[in-house]
């Protein structure tokens, strides 16, 4: 077989020199298979560590043989310094609070896919995941990177977090309401369901066992889950200052899929919307505030989210619907945990970091069916 | 192939006679198979129409061959009322209207599977199901099978209605909290998820094509499912005169799997659980009202159902959890839809009307993995 | 909840006393789940090693709870000989080398589920195993249980080797065909698929991560799978002994499924099938074979065999086709891995063994849907 | 939501003008996601019939909106003439024997995606699909779209049949073989396993409903399937003149998945093969064959292909192992079938014919996990 970069494509010189910390896991694989098709920007370097370092990184994902053959290699702060602009770092919690300030320091851009620089309150991040914030400095720097919220700020930023997943798909579908005070902010309940790679690939406990996961649905993380506290992060954000804060009630479950997140968020109207509860008037606020953007689809009224118009692609789907009886609003969103949802957002990002088309490389439709 | 009924088991002469009326769909095959392992109960009669009448039940279903070989027919109530005691009607809404009357009439007992027989308020039937009630004399007569709540009522019953999947699964997980008082009527918010055996067995638009259905999750029916004023009722009568009426927010969700129901219901606590809320008191509630019951478990504190554990078995899973954060109860209940949720039940409310076991034909676990 | 065993059944006197050694992993449990609805036995010893042991069978699987509470407990020989008058051994391979002798001994009936008493020649065992076979006085004793071929040694014997589950789909499908001689020894080729169960639930590895499974399809153990000897042992001894001996080759794959396996097996004809090869003749091979067997369903000229017809059943349903054009017979088998395929079939051994009928406890149709 | 044609991308107006006759199946819509992002052409007519004409393509398929959002219309062979340059036909068998005249005699080249054109012999087309071959003349015109077999007649054709997806992934696997003389041509077995995607999306009949598809698997057409025939022509054509003509037993199987196909090819080595039959001379047999293909990727010996590493890509994978016991070669081939089985290698077509770059807009890998 021939590569591809053997045949005749745009000239490699001027591309971006991308780094990938941290290669060997699903949000790693997803940045490599991105980068191969992006136009201004080329994977260079890819860490893994162990025994996974020294093999091709298409060794450990032959999905990626001819598309993406770099050879892994254990992660080097110099080393990625001297060879590339950008890096992103695919790893688990804590781990990018000695890397993020490694690489910032020696001029490299970065986009964390965890959850290291998304807490704003170090107490808060202690709190949910155990660790003392090691690099508070750095923090006060990092831009949240929802580029609907945050798009000028990440233009200019160093180091972008990039959301989580169900806090991509929550916000989303919840802020145009925060922000437009349309609804109560102690009432939201968010209902979601993702597929399992969005534990990742090393989780290979009983748990993620396939005949235990197979046909089978549950909630997990009930009352407890760490996406909890930055969705009312990016959900009072979006309000600003005058409202109440938001406090939610989130309930993730784990679907017998690879790939999707679809997120079922209740709340009670106030403002102009408790006095008047129609799905025209929810729906304008959602097309109102989404109609430039590029990754965000509000659906027509009468038409929902499904996970499969969605994975494959950067899309975050946004449908509204009304329940006069009770007087609630619930909105439902969808997208692909590992594009719009962690490495397709955080290639966004970098565009918006680097001045490239913010859809560069990230034009493709879902693959359906 | 040697059929069962040849080798040596219980004699058959002693055995109640049941037709099944409406044998082809999926509840109908699973009424079938229930009855051929049913000690003190056979399948005799089962109703087919058009070219599946003449055929073997087996013919339609290969899965019952050797185990249920018997000839479906035409419906006719002179026939059953001839060679049968009991009958299950598995028909869509509407035909019990008719064939209701036509068997009770003539002295069979019936429990009709459908939502003709549920709903005691007939313009709330009209409103929700888009026909007139025609049989508002036998509707007086009905009792709502849930034996949990009804059992000695169903023991004397000539018609029983079986509840609807997700309002067991509903009515199961909240009606001990409605019953104590303890969660606001009001601020209920019920999401589930159910798989696509329920939608019936000649539901094949392209809504349930498998390329459409796999893969994918997505809500239907959001803030109008008619599963909506049962659970109301059915919650109301657990509470019984003394409080506010229920009004819910139902969101049901089309899961990628054939079998089983998973609801995750969200209530504000009232009465001594507002108090003080905690697990322990929630899970004592549910522990209390149901530690009797032969096909409810209550998972002990810490655990929460998952629909593997109860698929292929008449059991129905609920466990509890508490969001101190938010101050809310959030209970989870799951159980197979063709069994507890459709045909197991009606052989549970058939054995209680025929002072059976209760649990004759019933007691398997669920087929995991 | 109340537990099955407090409502009226059949006295537990006097069932046979069993016990299932290693019934932590899914054979285990589904021999545990068989024997809860066993007229004549009852399980009364579950071992299991490490923290398993003092833990309720039902707290490793969920699925049990009120059908089967019996406590885990490490293997001891005489505990189980004090208790119990009958064995499972449920274990990998080699575990059985020590414990069918120490049972046996003792005056326990052994069904082992494993491979050490399956392969009557020790060098075979080892060249494939890559263990020395220790306990070769106990093997010459030892009767494979394949109910179909050895019914009458079965009911005598001490030690039954329960065939393997890719084993007893294929040879269920040939042997009568091998028996009539009317296929060419050496032109036997099996392509089959599995659903993942047969892996095991201690293989969460990450081939069987759910995220690499899902979705997934491809072969393994290609020309090297360590039923092969066993699938030609038993095709010989079908045969007798006035043919060439079998050699075949074997390809399985793994199914994005839980349960169940369909082997699609090709042959040249020969004989009488080879002067005159017709689906007809093909087809009354196979019915006039298994014609008085409870558990094989020879489907009917032009219907072949699915998964799902026979997932949950102790069923093999076999079918046959012709392809005039290459003149070559394909036979298609399909079973329940852990049934017919394991645990089922074992039981099938245990009513033999015990004079039981041969049925008793495997009467269930498939779940179907 | 913009639509990405707004943000600044390639101008369109040099790009070629392309038609898909029959848009509102999956090879059509697959079609219209390739071609949004291809560099060098651009859909400018979907056509769709009855209530589907007026609609946009993005109302049938969501999964297209903000990517592919043109407006279905009648079929008119004069209005594609007047706007498009190139069109491909995606509807069932029979219906290009009017269309492809209509269209190549108006100037429009032509790859069409069913079978009217694959077969060269009009009674065997005949026999396989019972219809009269009306289009003779353009027959002999058309050239097989097998570019890994045919590229530089494709280069110069006005009309291309693209061959069946079974085809692809049989004939790629075996052709080097049969080229090399090195497998006897009438051992050759092809055992085989598709998605559902494979039949359509107008198949909506019980056969591919959720319910009865999910967790199955099964045999269908055995000894009878269409692709049979064309599988032959492909393999003959590749061993020329000199060899006896193959003559194969196909057998594709259902699986429970919605897109990929694997074909595990069984067949007896003849010539230097038979001689030394070794993994190595038969692994470079293929290495060699397909050392310059961008779209063949040849294994290393000991990796076999699965399903999961080429779905979302235009790769074929292929993997070899022999079974020295029984002296039989086995070739393990997959791709996705709506990809290098269908609109993929639809477009590499289009791309030779129009003298783009080979893989121009199928550079993408596998959406792996």
């Amino acid at each position: 077989m021939r590569v591809f970069c053997k045949l005749p494509r745009v000239s490699n010189s001027s591309k971006l020199k991308v780094a990938v910390v941290g290669a060997s896991g699903y949000t790693g694989a997803e940045l490599a298979r991105l980068l191969a098709n992006h136009p201004r920007a080329e994977l260079t370097v890819a860490t893994a560590s162990g025994e996974r370092a020294g093999q091709k990184l298409s060794a450990l994902f032959p999905s990626l043989a001819g598309v993406c053959d770099v050879v892994c290699e254990e992660y080097s702060a110099d080393k990625i310094a001297a060879e590339c602009d950008f890096a992103f770092i695919a790893l688990g919690h804590g781990k990018a609070l000695d890397i993020g300030p490694e690489l910032v320091s020696r001029g490299v851009k970065v986009c964390d896919l965890g959850a290291d620089y998304r807490l704003r309150d170090t107490a808060e991040y202690k709190q949910w995941y155990k660790l003392d914030h090691t690099a508070a400095e750095l923090l006060e720097q990092a831009i949240y990177g929802l580029p609907e919220y945050q798009r000028e700020k990440i233009k200019g930023a160093q180091l972008v977090a990039n959301p989580g997943c169900y806090v991509t798909t929550s916000v989303l579908a919840l802020a145009p309401f925060m922000a437009a005070g349309a609804i109560e902010p102690h009432s939201i309940i968010i209902d979601a369901a993702s597929g399992t790679s969005g534990a990742g690939r090393a989780s290979f406990s009983l748990d993620f066992h396939f005949a235990e996961v197979h046909d089978n649905y549950k909630a997990y993380g009930v009352a407890g889950h760490r996406h909890t506290p930055e969705i009312e992060q990016g959900l009072n954000d979006a309000a600003g200052e005058s409202v109440e804060k938001a406090c939610v009630t989130f309930t993730p479950h784990l679907l017998p899929i690879a790939r999707g997140i679809l997120a079922t968020s209740y709340a009670s109207p106030s403002g102009a919307l408790a006095s008047d509860l129609t799905v025209e008037n929810a729906h304008e606020i959602l097309r109102a505030h989404y109609e430039n953007e590029p990754f965000v689809r509000v659906l027509p009224i009468g038409q929902l989210p499904t996970i499969k118009n969605v994975v494959g692609s950067n899309f975050c789907d946004i449908g509204v619907a009304v329940d006069t009886r009770t007087k609630r609003l619930i909105v439902i969103s969808a997208l692909d945990n590992l594009i719009k949802g962690a490495s397709g957002q955080a290639v966004q990002n970098m565009n918006l970091m680097n001045g490239f088309g913010e859809a560069d490389g990230l034009q493709s439709a879902a693959l359906f069916p």
